[in-house]
Protein backbone atom coordinates (compact mmCIF):
# COMPACT_ATOMS: atom_id res chain seq x y z
CA UNK A 1 0.00 0.00 0.00
CA UNK A 2 1.74 3.40 -1.13
CA UNK A 3 -0.70 6.38 0.63
CA UNK A 4 0.02 6.57 4.24
CA UNK A 5 -1.23 9.31 6.40
CA UNK A 6 0.56 9.55 10.01
CA UNK A 7 -2.63 11.35 12.33
CA UNK A 8 -2.72 11.88 16.10
CA UNK A 9 -6.25 11.55 17.26
CA UNK A 10 -8.17 14.84 17.18
CA UNK A 11 -4.86 16.93 16.09
CA UNK A 12 -5.73 18.95 12.63
CA UNK A 13 -4.43 15.75 10.64
CA UNK A 14 -8.16 14.72 11.60
CA UNK A 15 -8.72 17.19 7.95
CA UNK A 16 -6.66 14.92 5.70
CA UNK A 17 -7.79 11.97 7.49
CA UNK A 18 -11.66 12.61 6.73
CA UNK A 19 -10.65 13.52 3.12
CA UNK A 20 -8.50 10.21 2.75
CA UNK A 21 -11.69 8.14 4.21
CA UNK A 22 -13.71 9.89 1.80
CA UNK A 23 -11.35 9.65 -1.40
CA UNK A 24 -12.04 5.74 -1.57
CA UNK A 25 -8.65 4.77 -2.34
CA UNK A 26 -6.90 2.48 0.47
CA UNK A 27 -4.54 4.22 2.42
CA UNK A 28 -2.58 3.18 5.44
CA UNK A 29 -3.75 5.42 8.78
CA UNK A 30 -0.69 5.44 11.59
CA UNK A 31 -1.28 6.86 14.45
CA UNK A 32 1.08 9.35 16.03
CA UNK A 33 0.76 8.60 20.32
CA UNK A 34 1.48 13.17 21.03
CA UNK A 35 0.95 12.05 24.61
CA UNK A 36 3.78 9.18 24.37
CA UNK A 37 5.85 11.48 22.86
CA UNK A 38 6.45 9.62 19.68
CA UNK A 39 6.47 12.63 17.65
CA UNK A 40 10.18 13.73 18.64
CA UNK A 41 11.23 10.08 18.57
CA UNK A 42 14.18 9.13 16.26
CA UNK A 43 12.06 7.13 14.04
CA UNK A 44 9.32 9.77 13.17
CA UNK A 45 11.88 12.63 13.32
CA UNK A 46 13.43 10.86 10.10
CA UNK A 47 10.26 11.15 8.55
CA UNK A 48 9.24 14.99 9.98
CA UNK A 49 12.28 16.81 11.40
CA UNK A 50 9.80 18.95 12.62
CA UNK A 51 7.72 16.63 14.74
CA UNK A 52 4.48 17.30 13.51
CA UNK A 53 1.28 16.04 12.42
CA UNK A 54 -0.23 15.42 9.97
CA UNK A 55 2.10 13.37 7.25
CA UNK A 56 1.65 12.60 4.12
CA UNK A 57 3.56 9.78 2.24
CA UNK A 58 2.53 9.06 -1.14
CA UNK A 59 4.91 6.50 -3.29
CA UNK A 60 7.39 7.77 -0.63
CA UNK A 61 7.45 10.64 -1.56
CA UNK A 62 7.07 12.87 2.07
CA UNK A 63 4.48 15.88 2.29
CA UNK A 64 3.71 18.25 5.03
CA UNK A 65 1.68 20.81 5.82
CA UNK A 66 -1.85 20.39 6.09
CA UNK A 67 -2.69 23.24 3.72
CA UNK A 68 0.07 21.55 1.12
CA UNK A 69 -1.49 18.17 2.14
CA UNK A 70 -5.13 19.29 0.82
CA UNK A 71 -4.47 20.57 -2.14
CA UNK A 72 -1.79 17.56 -3.17
CA UNK A 73 -5.51 15.68 -2.38
CA UNK A 74 -7.21 17.95 -4.16
CA UNK A 75 -5.35 17.65 -7.35
CA UNK A 76 -4.99 13.67 -6.56
CA UNK A 77 -8.44 13.35 -6.78
CA UNK A 78 -10.17 15.96 -8.63
CA UNK A 79 -13.72 13.91 -8.76
CA UNK A 80 -13.99 13.93 -4.93
CA UNK A 81 -14.10 17.88 -5.14
CA UNK A 82 -12.81 18.58 -2.27
CA UNK A 83 -12.33 22.42 -3.12
CA UNK A 84 -13.80 24.44 -6.05
CA UNK A 85 -12.46 25.00 -9.26
CA UNK A 86 -13.71 27.84 -10.34
CA UNK A 87 -11.07 30.64 -9.55
CA UNK A 88 -13.03 32.78 -7.41
CA UNK A 89 -15.11 30.00 -5.58
CA UNK A 90 -11.42 28.52 -5.23
CA UNK A 91 -9.97 31.13 -3.94
CA UNK A 92 -12.45 32.20 -1.44
CA UNK A 93 -12.82 28.87 -0.06
CA UNK A 94 -8.77 29.05 0.61
CA UNK A 95 -9.14 32.24 2.01
CA UNK A 96 -10.74 30.36 5.00
CA UNK A 97 -8.47 27.23 4.90
CA UNK A 98 -5.60 29.81 4.93
CA UNK A 99 -7.18 31.81 8.09
CA UNK A 100 -8.08 28.56 9.66
CA UNK A 101 -4.34 27.11 9.57
CA UNK A 102 -2.34 30.47 10.06
CA UNK A 103 -4.71 32.25 12.51
CA UNK A 104 -7.41 29.90 14.56
CA UNK A 105 -5.24 27.14 14.98
CA UNK A 106 -2.38 28.90 16.05
CA UNK A 107 -4.27 31.20 18.38
CA UNK A 108 -5.69 27.73 20.67
CA UNK A 109 -1.71 26.20 20.24
CA UNK A 110 -1.59 29.63 22.97
CA UNK A 111 -3.90 27.86 25.02
CA UNK A 112 -2.99 24.65 24.43
CA UNK A 113 1.02 24.49 24.50
CA UNK A 114 1.52 27.80 26.03
CA UNK A 115 5.30 26.33 26.50
CA UNK A 116 5.90 27.07 22.60
CA UNK A 117 5.58 31.01 22.98
CA UNK A 118 7.33 31.28 26.82
CA UNK A 119 9.49 29.53 29.26
CA UNK A 120 7.91 31.16 31.90
CA UNK A 121 5.06 29.88 34.14
CA UNK A 122 2.72 33.40 34.87
CA UNK A 123 3.84 34.20 31.15
CA UNK A 124 2.11 30.95 29.92
CA UNK A 125 -1.22 31.33 32.18
CA UNK A 126 -1.38 34.61 30.64
CA UNK A 127 -1.28 33.47 26.97
CA UNK A 128 -3.95 31.18 28.13
CA UNK A 129 -6.72 33.38 29.54
CA UNK A 130 -6.09 35.79 27.20
CA UNK A 131 -5.76 33.56 23.90
CA UNK A 132 -9.05 31.78 25.01
CA UNK A 133 -11.08 35.16 24.21
CA UNK A 134 -9.37 35.84 21.51
CA UNK A 135 -10.30 32.10 20.17
CA UNK A 136 -13.97 32.74 21.39
CA UNK A 137 -14.08 35.65 18.71
CA UNK A 138 -12.38 33.52 16.09
CA UNK A 139 -15.24 31.27 16.73
CA UNK A 140 -17.61 33.76 16.51
CA UNK A 141 -16.15 34.57 12.82
CA UNK A 142 -16.65 30.78 12.27
CA UNK A 143 -20.14 30.99 12.73
CA UNK A 144 -20.54 34.42 10.61
CA UNK A 145 -18.90 32.03 7.81
CA UNK A 146 -20.99 28.97 8.30
CA UNK A 147 -24.34 31.62 8.02
CA UNK A 148 -22.76 33.10 5.21
CA UNK A 149 -21.24 30.15 3.25
CA UNK A 150 -23.15 27.20 4.22
CA UNK A 151 -26.67 28.05 3.01
CA UNK A 152 -26.18 28.12 -0.86
CA UNK A 153 -23.83 25.55 -0.83
CA UNK A 154 -24.69 23.26 1.79
CA UNK A 155 -21.10 22.94 3.22
CA UNK A 156 -18.18 25.02 3.73
CA UNK A 157 -15.97 24.06 1.44
CA UNK A 158 -18.43 23.94 -1.71
CA UNK A 159 -20.85 21.36 -3.21
CA UNK A 160 -19.41 18.73 -1.24
CA UNK A 161 -18.51 18.24 2.41
CA UNK A 162 -14.96 19.33 2.42
CA UNK A 163 -11.31 20.16 4.01
CA UNK A 164 -13.02 23.60 5.95
CA UNK A 165 -16.03 21.44 7.21
CA UNK A 166 -13.24 18.83 8.87
CA UNK A 167 -11.59 21.84 10.09
CA UNK A 168 -14.75 23.49 11.38
CA UNK A 169 -15.39 20.47 13.58
CA UNK A 170 -11.65 20.19 14.82
CA UNK A 171 -11.27 23.97 15.76
CA UNK A 172 -14.89 23.79 17.44
CA UNK A 173 -13.87 20.80 19.64
CA UNK A 174 -10.29 22.53 20.53
CA UNK A 175 -12.65 25.30 21.63
CA UNK A 176 -14.83 22.90 24.01
CA UNK A 177 -10.77 21.60 25.52
CA UNK A 178 -10.38 25.00 26.17
CA UNK A 179 -13.84 25.22 28.11
CA UNK A 180 -15.41 27.55 25.67
CA UNK A 181 -19.10 25.75 25.22
CA UNK A 182 -20.28 25.22 21.65
CA UNK A 183 -23.90 25.76 22.26
CA UNK A 184 -22.54 29.65 22.31
CA UNK A 185 -22.13 29.34 18.71
CA UNK A 186 -25.69 28.17 17.50
CA UNK A 187 -25.13 27.57 13.35
CA UNK A 188 -21.84 26.29 14.10
CA UNK A 189 -22.01 23.60 16.45
CA UNK A 190 -25.09 22.59 14.17
CA UNK A 191 -23.22 22.46 11.29
CA UNK A 192 -20.26 20.75 12.94
CA UNK A 193 -22.98 17.82 14.09
CA UNK A 194 -24.21 17.28 10.72
CA UNK A 195 -20.51 17.28 9.38
CA UNK A 196 -19.98 14.45 12.27
CA UNK A 197 -22.95 12.63 11.10
CA UNK A 198 -20.92 12.22 7.45
CA UNK A 199 -20.59 8.22 7.42
CA UNK A 200 -16.52 8.48 5.90
CA UNK A 201 -16.02 11.81 8.89
CA UNK A 202 -18.16 9.02 11.66
CA UNK A 203 -15.69 6.37 10.51
CA UNK A 204 -12.86 8.55 11.05
CA UNK A 205 -14.10 9.88 14.44
CA UNK A 206 -14.46 5.95 15.65
CA UNK A 207 -11.23 5.53 14.32
CA UNK A 208 -9.14 8.23 16.22
CA UNK A 209 -11.86 7.80 19.12
CA UNK A 210 -12.96 11.32 19.41
CA UNK A 211 -15.21 12.58 21.34
CA UNK A 212 -17.19 15.48 19.38
CA UNK A 213 -17.86 17.77 22.59
CA UNK A 214 -15.15 17.86 25.64
CA UNK A 215 -16.95 21.12 27.29
CA UNK A 216 -17.96 21.03 30.53
CA UNK A 217 -19.96 23.67 32.65
CA UNK A 218 -17.94 24.76 35.56
CA UNK B 1 -8.33 49.18 -14.16
CA UNK B 2 -9.60 46.03 -13.24
CA UNK B 3 -6.96 44.25 -10.73
CA UNK B 4 -6.04 46.39 -7.75
CA UNK B 5 -3.04 44.91 -5.14
CA UNK B 6 -3.53 47.00 -0.89
CA UNK B 7 -0.06 46.57 0.25
CA UNK B 8 1.62 47.98 3.36
CA UNK B 9 5.53 48.88 2.67
CA UNK B 10 7.62 45.83 4.62
CA UNK B 11 4.32 43.68 5.03
CA UNK B 12 3.95 40.46 3.81
CA UNK B 13 1.79 42.13 0.92
CA UNK B 14 5.44 42.46 -0.59
CA UNK B 15 5.28 38.64 -1.89
CA UNK B 16 1.75 39.39 -4.23
CA UNK B 17 3.17 42.86 -5.34
CA UNK B 18 6.18 41.15 -6.67
CA UNK B 19 4.06 38.35 -8.48
CA UNK B 20 1.91 40.80 -9.98
CA UNK B 21 4.75 43.17 -10.76
CA UNK B 22 6.40 40.09 -12.92
CA UNK B 23 3.15 38.95 -14.58
CA UNK B 24 3.45 41.88 -16.34
CA UNK B 25 -0.43 42.95 -16.48
CA UNK B 26 -1.48 46.01 -15.72
CA UNK B 27 -2.52 46.72 -12.31
CA UNK B 28 -3.05 49.24 -9.61
CA UNK B 29 -1.03 49.19 -6.00
CA UNK B 30 -2.75 51.26 -3.21
CA UNK B 31 -1.10 51.41 -0.37
CA UNK B 32 -2.41 51.42 3.10
CA UNK B 33 -0.42 53.71 5.73
CA UNK B 34 -0.46 50.94 8.62
CA UNK B 35 1.30 53.67 11.05
CA UNK B 36 -1.52 55.84 10.41
CA UNK B 37 -4.23 52.86 11.20
CA UNK B 38 -5.59 53.18 7.95
CA UNK B 39 -6.31 49.04 8.24
CA UNK B 40 -8.59 50.24 10.83
CA UNK B 41 -10.54 52.87 9.20
CA UNK B 42 -14.25 52.54 7.84
CA UNK B 43 -13.11 52.62 4.33
CA UNK B 44 -10.61 49.77 4.29
CA UNK B 45 -12.71 47.79 6.76
CA UNK B 46 -15.43 47.69 4.42
CA UNK B 47 -12.97 45.84 2.22
CA UNK B 48 -11.58 43.95 4.47
CA UNK B 49 -13.10 43.35 8.23
CA UNK B 50 -10.18 41.93 9.10
CA UNK B 51 -7.98 45.47 8.68
CA UNK B 52 -5.20 43.64 6.99
CA UNK B 53 -3.11 43.35 4.32
CA UNK B 54 -2.63 42.29 1.52
CA UNK B 55 -6.30 42.39 -0.42
CA UNK B 56 -6.33 41.63 -4.30
CA UNK B 57 -9.40 42.64 -6.10
CA UNK B 58 -10.33 41.46 -9.37
CA UNK B 59 -13.16 42.46 -11.11
CA UNK B 60 -14.64 43.59 -7.81
CA UNK B 61 -13.97 40.33 -6.55
CA UNK B 62 -12.22 40.66 -3.05
CA UNK B 63 -9.31 37.93 -2.08
CA UNK B 64 -7.81 38.14 1.25
CA UNK B 65 -5.39 35.42 2.53
CA UNK B 66 -2.04 35.93 1.11
CA UNK B 67 -1.54 32.23 0.55
CA UNK B 68 -4.87 32.14 -1.60
CA UNK B 69 -3.82 35.27 -3.21
CA UNK B 70 -0.82 33.23 -4.44
CA UNK B 71 -3.11 30.44 -5.37
CA UNK B 72 -4.92 32.38 -7.20
CA UNK B 73 -2.37 34.61 -9.07
CA UNK B 74 -0.54 31.09 -9.87
CA UNK B 75 -3.94 30.02 -11.58
CA UNK B 76 -4.59 33.23 -13.18
CA UNK B 77 -1.67 33.94 -14.80
CA UNK B 78 0.17 30.08 -15.60
CA UNK B 79 2.54 31.03 -18.03
CA UNK B 80 4.49 33.07 -15.04
CA UNK B 81 5.40 29.94 -13.26
CA UNK B 82 5.23 31.05 -10.50
CA UNK B 83 4.80 27.21 -8.48
CA UNK B 84 5.80 24.18 -10.18
CA UNK B 85 2.73 22.42 -11.58
CA UNK B 86 4.01 18.62 -11.18
CA UNK B 87 2.42 17.45 -8.35
CA UNK B 88 4.90 16.86 -5.91
CA UNK B 89 7.13 19.88 -6.98
CA UNK B 90 4.20 21.98 -6.12
CA UNK B 91 3.61 19.96 -2.58
CA UNK B 92 6.85 20.70 -1.88
CA UNK B 93 6.67 24.48 -3.09
CA UNK B 94 3.88 25.07 -0.93
CA UNK B 95 4.56 23.17 2.47
CA UNK B 96 7.25 25.93 2.44
CA UNK B 97 5.03 28.29 2.15
CA UNK B 98 2.60 26.91 4.14
CA UNK B 99 5.26 27.10 6.77
CA UNK B 100 6.28 30.65 6.41
CA UNK B 101 2.39 31.82 6.84
CA UNK B 102 1.74 29.81 9.63
CA UNK B 103 5.09 29.42 11.49
CA UNK B 104 7.81 32.11 10.53
CA UNK B 105 4.92 34.93 9.59
CA UNK B 106 2.90 34.76 13.14
CA UNK B 107 6.85 33.92 15.26
CA UNK B 108 7.45 37.59 14.29
CA UNK B 109 3.83 39.20 14.97
CA UNK B 110 4.87 37.96 18.50
CA UNK B 111 8.16 40.47 18.35
CA UNK B 112 6.61 43.04 16.25
CA UNK B 113 2.95 43.26 17.51
CA UNK B 114 2.92 41.37 20.86
CA UNK B 115 0.11 43.34 21.74
CA UNK B 116 -2.11 41.04 19.69
CA UNK B 117 -1.21 37.83 22.39
CA UNK B 118 -1.40 39.57 25.75
CA UNK B 119 -2.31 43.10 27.08
CA UNK B 120 0.10 42.96 29.84
CA UNK B 121 3.62 44.95 29.01
CA UNK B 122 5.69 42.21 31.47
CA UNK B 123 3.95 39.50 29.18
CA UNK B 124 4.40 41.16 26.10
CA UNK B 125 8.06 41.62 26.71
CA UNK B 126 8.62 38.35 27.49
CA UNK B 127 7.21 37.10 24.40
CA UNK B 128 9.24 39.63 22.26
CA UNK B 129 12.39 38.03 24.02
CA UNK B 130 11.81 34.40 23.80
CA UNK B 131 9.65 34.66 20.27
CA UNK B 132 13.39 36.53 18.90
CA UNK B 133 15.26 33.07 20.26
CA UNK B 134 12.84 31.48 18.13
CA UNK B 135 12.94 33.32 14.86
CA UNK B 136 16.58 32.83 14.89
CA UNK B 137 16.11 29.18 14.92
CA UNK B 138 13.57 29.63 11.86
CA UNK B 139 15.94 31.60 9.84
CA UNK B 140 18.47 29.12 10.22
CA UNK B 141 15.95 26.70 9.01
CA UNK B 142 15.24 28.27 6.38
CA UNK B 143 18.62 28.91 5.62
CA UNK B 144 18.74 25.02 5.62
CA UNK B 145 16.28 25.41 2.82
CA UNK B 146 17.55 27.75 0.85
CA UNK B 147 20.82 25.19 0.37
CA UNK B 148 18.78 22.55 -0.34
CA UNK B 149 16.56 23.74 -2.91
CA UNK B 150 18.11 26.66 -4.58
CA UNK B 151 20.91 24.85 -5.43
CA UNK B 152 18.99 22.62 -8.47
CA UNK B 153 16.16 25.22 -9.54
CA UNK B 154 17.97 28.35 -8.53
CA UNK B 155 15.09 30.01 -6.92
CA UNK B 156 13.72 28.72 -3.60
CA UNK B 157 9.50 28.42 -5.12
CA UNK B 158 11.04 26.25 -8.64
CA UNK B 159 12.43 27.44 -11.79
CA UNK B 160 11.31 31.03 -11.54
CA UNK B 161 11.62 33.45 -9.11
CA UNK B 162 7.99 33.16 -7.06
CA UNK B 163 6.43 33.69 -3.93
CA UNK B 164 8.98 31.53 -1.82
CA UNK B 165 11.77 33.77 -2.80
CA UNK B 166 10.16 36.95 -1.96
CA UNK B 167 8.87 36.06 1.15
CA UNK B 168 12.35 34.52 2.04
CA UNK B 169 13.42 38.62 1.32
CA UNK B 170 10.49 39.44 3.67
CA UNK B 171 11.47 37.18 6.23
CA UNK B 172 14.74 37.86 6.58
CA UNK B 173 14.05 41.73 6.57
CA UNK B 174 11.74 41.50 9.12
CA UNK B 175 14.75 39.58 11.14
CA UNK B 176 16.43 42.46 10.38
CA UNK B 177 14.37 44.69 12.12
CA UNK B 178 14.10 42.40 14.92
CA UNK B 179 18.13 42.80 15.65
CA UNK B 180 18.80 39.90 14.14
CA UNK B 181 21.79 40.39 11.66
CA UNK B 182 20.73 38.56 8.14
CA UNK B 183 24.89 37.90 7.84
CA UNK B 184 24.30 35.08 10.34
CA UNK B 185 22.71 33.38 7.55
CA UNK B 186 25.06 33.77 4.88
CA UNK B 187 23.41 31.14 2.31
CA UNK B 188 19.85 32.68 2.97
CA UNK B 189 21.31 36.18 3.13
CA UNK B 190 23.13 35.67 -0.55
CA UNK B 191 19.67 34.17 -1.56
CA UNK B 192 17.60 37.47 -0.43
CA UNK B 193 20.10 39.60 -2.03
CA UNK B 194 20.20 38.52 -5.19
CA UNK B 195 16.26 38.24 -5.23
CA UNK B 196 16.48 41.54 -4.53
CA UNK B 197 18.33 42.54 -7.77
CA UNK B 198 15.73 41.06 -10.15
CA UNK B 199 14.30 43.65 -12.64
CA UNK B 200 10.50 43.54 -10.91
CA UNK B 201 11.34 43.00 -7.23
CA UNK B 202 13.59 45.94 -7.71
CA UNK B 203 10.75 47.94 -8.82
CA UNK B 204 8.60 47.07 -6.35
CA UNK B 205 11.47 47.37 -3.35
CA UNK B 206 11.74 51.10 -4.73
CA UNK B 207 7.47 51.54 -4.69
CA UNK B 208 7.63 50.13 -0.98
CA UNK B 209 10.68 52.13 -0.37
CA UNK B 210 12.40 49.59 1.17
CA UNK B 211 15.96 49.02 3.02
CA UNK B 212 16.64 45.27 2.59
CA UNK B 213 18.90 45.23 5.36
CA UNK B 214 17.71 46.83 9.13
CA UNK B 215 20.14 45.46 11.41
CA UNK B 216 22.04 47.73 13.73
CA UNK B 217 24.75 46.12 15.76
CA UNK B 218 24.60 47.22 19.19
Amino acid sequence: MSLKLYFSPGACSFVPHVLLQSAGEAFEPIMVKLHKGEQNGEEYKAINPRGQVPVLVDNGQVITQIVAIILYLDQKFPEAKFLPTEPVARAKALEVLAWMNNTVHPTFTHIFMPHKFSDQAEVQGALKTFNTQIYKGLLAELEELVVKRVSPSGWLSGERLGPLDAYALTLTRWGSIAGINPADYPSLWAHVSRVAQDVHVTQVIERERLQLNLYKAA
